[in-house]
């Protein structure tokens, strides 16, 4: 199927219509916004299975993990609608008035969170449902009482669409303001750039590339008015195997890292890119048994032929690097869409020497790093740039003498993992998916889990507000019930 | 006195000290962080009169308000102090690992916020004490465990080196690290520009100029690894004259806005710059009141040369362009260091054609809009720029039907103040000192009140740690018992 690119002119009449709305939007109460991201919800399930097809075609994605993503899809749509509907999020804080105090009195001081404005949010190439259309940035600027327009991927274009159609029925069910979600398609960068210089734009969602995210995020800052851009970029998400349990579990080790770095052809930004370890006979073992499990990695296609390209080259560029060699690679099948699943490896000093072996490859890759002893691998770790995870393979005794490791992959990462994989994003409310640069554009963030809705939101404060006038989360009667910070002390209570 | 500028040799030794200072400060538990806030304030009151002195000498603020600026100084030390003693600020998050889950298990995951690292902090001008050495920035960065890199403001250098002297006592005396805070001199840009672009540097605080402020957020933006910056620093904060209120209470308003106006020479970033009124006798019988009490305040010294020459350009400036008159303007005391206070009145048909109108005159200065009814009145709010604070004067049945105005106001400004003036800060957690650009860069954070601290710190989250491994905040048994959300309830309890 084919879809235009939106012009100028309908680009400038969708950023409008999405301001318009927003100023009704906004004031919604978190029960209507909660039955518009439930219904959007059950309308994506109501799709059916022309989705689940659709979205197949388009991205080769297998049936099951289509079917899982859009679980994930409509699961957090109704994880931002309970968050809204209960209410609390929006971080109330009250201080009451002190009359009587000298020299002079205190006035009545009230705070909460309110929604910046229309947001542009950017289909994700490796999400077809839960990063792109009705995805985490979507659902949670919904949420956060945000009109939203998405620029759509041209990957997948057909799956855009169809899930925006749905979101258009959850509108007109829940008579949700008309334009309070628009929905572009745009094959280049024209109609994003246009999006993110809009004056009416007050915030992006990102997820892609590194040159993408900070292409948008620099033109974000240079508008007259900068506004904040959270764009998911580049991660190679080192797992840091140590000595003692890899010389216990290698075969355990191999078989789950193994299974991390080929699933989904490795199209994940938390793929982990990078393995290190003391060089010795555990590791060779280890590498053997991982290599049996690549070998056998039946190729798979990858999302678009953009990013099939894209792997093969920087595939190749990583082994064309001195010292680099390959320890296994699954067969070829002879389809330039596939990935074959590849593990290299490279010693510790010809890493540190080499800056392009940092970078991403986007796929079923990981390259091993072989260090010479335990400091090797504390300066591998010193000298890592910001990452969305970093993974400590090691028994809970050995760690605790690693605990410098711990101390510094902790300025490293959003996201520490011990004994296990980076692949697997729980959307809870203690996940961060986030991290420093050049994970993302601005660690205080996360793209996955409730704290999400915080990208999207500022504080206001009410001084000497009449109840009458004050919004319902921070009126003296707490109508909604929510949790508040009054005088110091967290409490549903009514004010005094 | 005289101080030397840092040499670029000084500035890197200054930067590297303080990243290093990071890395043990930043595991500190919030009783020790306590500790050495609550020495900082009982070593600048030690410093005793010669502070007052030197502050009073560098500035010409007169004694009382450098006495109180004081205490608000000692007072968010002490009021972070008692924020991470208790400690739920780092917003601890605990879901619970599923080992039965299908199809696949879910793992523990826990999350909660760590410092950014290396902050550099810029004295501001006109806060000697509440926000240069050891003010707001200094002192949330301190709490949230970041080192501090403070660039002293030239205007009042001696008064910077005696508040770093106090604070390098309290390190000692609580033996934090060596180069937790670091204190360097700079007349020009270079200094606080090397800072900025300085790798180590993981974020920046700043207050003053439009100009200053937009510079080093493009600066830090432009870095290989860009670092947030939080740079208050344009706001003319309009004041919405409601006309039912205004024929009741012109006098009492009248003498509310003559104070605020020309309080503290009118050097505050909360200086009502704007008054927005419906033309009409009771308009005029307000600026006669107004006028009477402007005309006898007596003119006051400026902070120093430069923001009273600024002050008398600005005025000219604003004084020449179309329709602009002279509604009352003190005497003139014959020197040029200080500044009269002048209230100017202009049409809104004029106003809304000239856009430096809107731009902000740093002194005891106002303009009032005169609009030919209350349409034009909301077409002056809906044309504002971002502000710190928007005020209304009115009565609150008149008030009920100005809904529109409110609502647009709250996309306008960080605080909204009814019957009331936007001088006049509360520290306290409900303040919100921030809002949309150019108020500040970033409308999401506030530089005033608890929640500054959440400018410079960021989540991490901790997958399938052991509780031995895990930061005290998040472990099972709650030892610092903060409030924790687990599985979906905040409670200070346990992990069962």
């Amino acid at each position: 199927m084919e879809f235009k690119d939106a012009t100028l002119p309908e680009i400038e009449a969708a950023v409008r219509e999405a301001h318009v709305a927003f100023l009704s939007y906004k004031n919604l109460n978190g029960k209507k916004k909660g039955e518009f991201l439930r219904a959007i919800a059950d309308e994506i399930e109501a799709l059916g299975n022309s989705l689940i097809q659709t979205a197949m075609q388009e991205t080769n994605l297998p049936e099951a993990r289509v079917v899982s993503e859009r679980g994930r899809t409509t699961g957090h749509c109704r994880m931002f609608a309970q968050l809204v509907e209960e209410g609390s999020w929006v971080d109330a804080r009250i201080d009451s008035a002190q009359p009587h105090r000298v020299p002079a009195p205190r006035p009545d001081l009230r705070k909460m969170l309110v929604p910046l404005g229309p947001v542009v949010v950017f289909g994700a190439a490796n999400f077809p449902l839960a990063y792109s259309t009705a995805g985490g940035d979507t659902a949670s600027a919904l949420a956060a009482g945000c009109s939203v327009i998405v620029k759509a991927h041209p990957a997948h274009a057909g799956t855009s669409e169809l899930v925006a159609s749905a979101i258009r029925k959850a509108m007109i069910q829940t008579g949700m303001p008309q334009g309070v979600f628009q929905h572009l398609h745009g094959a280049g960068f024209e109609a994003g750039q246009a999006l993110v210089k809009h004056p009416l734009a007050k915030a992006v969602g990102f997820t892609g590339s590194l040159t993408g995210g900070r292409a948008l995020f620099d033109l974000a800052n240079q508008r007259p008015e900068p506004i904040p851009v959270f764009a998911e970029m580049s991660s190679i998400n080192p797992v840091y195997l140590l000595p003692e349990s890899l010389a216990k579990n290698f075969e355990k080790t191999a078989l789950l890292l193994a299974n991390s770095v080929t699933q989904g052809v490795g199209q994940f930004c938390t793929n982990p890119g990078l393995m290190i370890a003391v060089d010795n006979d555990d590791l060779k073992k280890y590498i053997k048994r991982l290599g049996e499990e690549i070998i056998k990695t039946p190729a798979g296609t990858m999302l678009h032929q953009g990013i099939a390209n894209n792997y093969h080259k920087r595939m190749a560029e990583s082994l064309a690097q001195k010292g680099v060699s390959i320890e296994a690679q699954a067969t070829d099948a002879g389809n330039n869409r596939q990935g074959r699943a590849t593990v290299v490896s490279v010693s510790a000093k010809d890493f540190l020497k080499n800056p392009l072996l940092a970078e991403e490859v986007f796929g079923p890759f990981s390259l091993i790093v072989k260090c010479a002893d335990v400091n090797e691998l504390n300066l591998l770790a010193a000298r890592q740039h910001g990452q969305l995870t970093s993974s400590i393979i090691g028994e809970e005794a050995e760690i605790e003498k690693f605990q410098s490791l711990l101390n510094l992959l902790r300025e490293k990462a959003g996201r520490l993992i011990i004994n296990g994989v980076p692949t697997g994003v729980e959307v809870v409310p203690s996940q961060n998916h986030g991290g420093p640069y050049p994970s993302t554009t601005d660690s205080r963030f996360t793209a996955v889990g409730t704290d999400a809705i915080k990208r999207f939101v500022r504080p206001v404060a009410f001084q000497n507000f009449p109840n009458s006038l004050l919004p319902s989360e921070l009126k003296n009667e707490n109508p909604l019930n929510v949790f508040r910070l009054i005088d110091g002390n967290w409490t549903r209570d009514q004010v005094k």
